[in-house]
């Protein structure tokens, strides 16, 4: 489907293309880049990418299909140093969970007769780095694709084939909807996620020890997206803050509301609410987004 | 370990308390009660209890461990009603997930002779009602012991003797530390979980299609939970109401600062908040109470 594709960045998302490339058998030579030693040691020593190079240009040299794959805030400087290798012809993506910034920041670089199709396949785990990634990531997963003004239609549609042969399904969004979704399905929820495990960590009279043994009871769910890598999410707030802070305040609104009921003690507010989020869960699982295994299917640890 | 037991309320754990007890063989006749008829005739269906009672009296009848697994309002109620044939020597205890408003209820019906031992069982999933049980539910979890001033240790160390043979951890924990300790690993996560999908079914402008077609994001972790029993959770809110606002209080007051630190474009914060965080999950997995499969090891389907 393109004779050379170049992975910059070897994270999750990265190292996950590159399993699924070679399941899928749909690309010629891969070839990958990330800026630390250490990580480009460690793909080349578990055979990730056909050939790990020392420069981003160097990677992209030849490449039909570059995708970015590093955090939001870096990508400017990426697509300025690779700019010079880009062949006319050849398609320039992204995996950017913002997509607003990224257009902003990569599309001055990219040059006459060079395609730059932004996407975000919305597909992840709680782990990061090189040896994260798994060929079934994206499978049944979306990928959105944000298409700029002028954008090829060939380019897209070859764009969309590929993610497909990975396994996922694919759309076309507007940049702003897609970061205003994007706020909603997970922005908001992994900074919420993340200050309630906050909480958690600070408060005196509730040990970490007690925090850590009694998560059972619903807060561990919260720590697994509260895990994920603290650069990308810096990157994504600081990149998709209007609608992120718009989102926010709905939230604080929301919750105020709540706060006020179980303080009067308002039961009927309370049990009207908790019924009618049942079915959006319902919903998810009959469009096939998640498992409906009690508890996600954990099998407890006798041993543990 | 006990002669007769009788489970009022057949729900989650009630029913898993059942196939448990029955894989332990640590009970010698379990009786069942559950207010409404459907439900009374579904345990009959599938087996749960050896005998299903049609009063909450009959059921206790006899019994030397009593527990309540109704919801926390219900308690008292329940417990007037059948104090009339509790024995002496017998043993009450109960699976709710707030102690102090339980003590409350509860305690002033307990005749003279009678131990009453509140307990409360760190599992559960998403789903309810009496098909919902299976044996493997606390297996390595933690089940909380509450005595109250007075309780026999015969007796306490009996329940937790039940307990562990069952599959649960015990340990014992005073009724206002359960409470406070429980606002910070469940119930505000709960009613947090609740708001964000509430919020999210409520925008105008991403539709609920789209939240949950895009949920596999982050979001979906927060409907797990939001689709938690809302009789149940309405209760535990109305019950433990002031731990829960005191630490409402705290996530909020942490919520804006990150929000303030998204509106200042301080990374730095939000970098090493975000670092900090990861190290709780990291206990929680070495601890043994969360799986550390990538994902929690969720199997995306190809035809979903």
């Amino acid at each position: 489907m393109y004779n050379r594709v170049a992975l910059i960045g070897l994270g999750l998302i990265a190292s996950s293309m590159f399993w699924a490339m070679k399941r899928a058998g749909v690309a010629g030579e891969v070839t990958g880049y990330a800026r630390s030693d250490a990580t480009r040691q460690t793909a080349r020593d578990i055979g990730l990418c056909d050939r790990v190079c020392d420069t981003a240009a160097e990677a992209c040299e030849g490449a039909d299909l570059v995708v970015l794959c590093v955090p939001v805030g870096a990508m400017g400087d990426v697509a300025a140093e690779i700019r010079p290798v880009l062949a006319p012809g050849a398609t320039v993506s992204d995996v950017g969970s913002v997509k607003r910034a990224v257009i902003e920041a990569v599309g001055p670089h990219i040059p006459e007769g060079v395609h730059f199709i932004p996407a975000h396949p919305l597909a992840g785990t709680e782990q990061s780095g090189p040896t994260s990634g798994f060929a079934e990531l994206f499978d049944n997963r979306w990928n959105l694709i944000v298409p700029v003004p002028g954008s090829d239609e060939a380019a897209i549609e070859r764009l969309e084939r590929f993610w497909q042969a990975l396994g996922a399904n694919t759309e076309r969004m507007d940049a702003d909807h897609h970061d205003l979704v994007l706020a909603v399905t997970s922005h908001t929820p992994h900074l919420i996620a993340y200050t309630m495990v906050g909480v958690a960590d600070d408060l005196r009279r509730v040990t970490d020890s007690e925090v850590i043994k009694y998560s059972a009871a619903g807060f561990r769910d919260f720590t697994r997206i509260a895990a994920s890598d603290p650069t990308m999410w810096r990157d994504v707030f600081l990149t998709n803050k209007d609608a992120t802070l718009e989102i926010l305040g709905r939230f604080t609104e929301e919750l105020f509301a709540l706060q006020r009921a179980i303080r009067m003690g308002d039961g009927d507010h309370l049990h009207e609410y908790f019924t009618h989020t049942r079915a959006i869960r319902r919903g998810i699982i009959e469009a096939g987004q998640d498992t409906d295994a009690p508890d996600f299917g954990r099998k407890p640890k006798r041993d543990a």
